[in-house]
C-alpha cells in the first residue's frame, strides 16, 4: 500500500496532472509489482515561488521540479526501488515530464503504520 | 508529541473541519494516551482531482478520502497503534466521516528528531 | 540531500517566504556542514485555520506556527541535528520568525531512497 503525494507546479497538474497520476502508478505497478488497483495518490499544486530548488544539484538539468514522496512498507531491497525510481521516471517522460526534472523520496514505514478503513471492532 | 498532517477535500474541509480536527485530537488523546495540549495538526485542503484513490482496495468502501499522515516518536507497540486507529475512526465516524473513507499513515521518528521552539543555547 | 517542506501562514510566506527560504537553507548550511548547491524547499502556504497548534505545549510561546519537515540521510549524530536545530532557528529569528514559532521535525531515510533526476539506465 504505497502512499504517494506529489509536490508540482499548477500549470503543469492542470495541464498534464492526469496523465503524470497514470504514469507513476504504471510506474510503481511496474517497478515493485504492485497490484493495480492499489492506488492512493495526493497532487499539492503550487503557485509560483513554493517550489525551491538547485538547478543542477547532482549533475541533473532541472527547469521545473516534481517532487514524489512514496511512503512504503519497509520490504524492498534497494535493486527494487532502483527499478521502480527507472520504471517511474520513463512513464513521466513517456507523458512529458523530463527525468531530470524528477525527485522521488521514500520513506519506509511498517506493516503495522496502516490503517485503511477496516471495519471498526468495537 | 505527534504531528497530524491531513489532506481532505476542501467541501468537507470548510463543512466539518473543527469536528475533524476534535475527533482526530481525541482519538489521538484516547489511543496513545496523550496529553490534551500536544497538539500540532496541519489541514491541506483539496480541489476536485488532486486526492486519487481506489474506491475498494482492501476491502474498504471508499467515496471520499481522508488522508491522516500521523508523525510520532518509535514508542508504542502495534497494539497501541491499533487501539488509536479504531479510536481515531470513531471519533471521526461520529463527526460524520464513514471509516471506510479514514486512510491512516504512521511514520515513526526518534525522540531527537524535534525541535519544538526551545530557548536557542547561544 | 535533505529535503524540506514548509508549512505556515499565507501572509507570513508573502511578507516573509524569500527571507525564510534563505534562513532555512543557511541553517542546514551553518548545522550539517551541507554543500551550498544542495537546495530542495517546498511551500505550502495555508488560510486561516488550516495550522492547529498548541499555543504553549512543552514550554514554548506560539503565536504563528511554521512547521518545517526535514527528510534527510540517516548519518548525523543527535548532537550534530541539535546543531542544525539551533541554526535554523538562529536565522529564522533573524528574518523575523520567533524561535518559539518553529517546530521541526526530521525522518531520516536511506541513500537508497532517493532518485534525482539520473540519467534513465535502459
Amino acid at each position: 500500500m504505497p502512499m504517494i503525494q506529489v509536490d508540482l507546479r499548477r500549470d503543469l497538474f492542470q495541464a498534464k496532472g492526469e496523465a503524470i497520476s497514470k504514469a507513476i502508478h504504471a510506474g510503481l505497478i511496474e517497478g515493485l509489482d504492485m497490484p493495480a488497483d492499489d492506488l492512493f495518490q495526493v497532487y499539492r499544486p503550487h503557485d509560483e515561488g513554493e517550489i525551491v530548488f538547485s538547478p543542477d544539484f547532482g549533475g541533473a538539468d532541472r527547469r521545473d521540479l516534481v517532487l514524489i514522496r512514496v511512503t512504503m512498507v519497509h520490504m524492498f531491497p534497494a535493486d527494487v526501488k532502483q527499478r521502480m525510481y527507472t520504471a517511474v521516471a520513463r512513464h513521466l517522460e513517456a507523458a512529458g515530464v523530463r527525468h531530470d526534472d524528477v525527485l522521488i523520496s521514500v520513506v519506509e514505514v511498517g506493516f503495522e503504520d496502516w490503517y485503511s478503513g477496516a471495519p471498526l471492532s468495537e
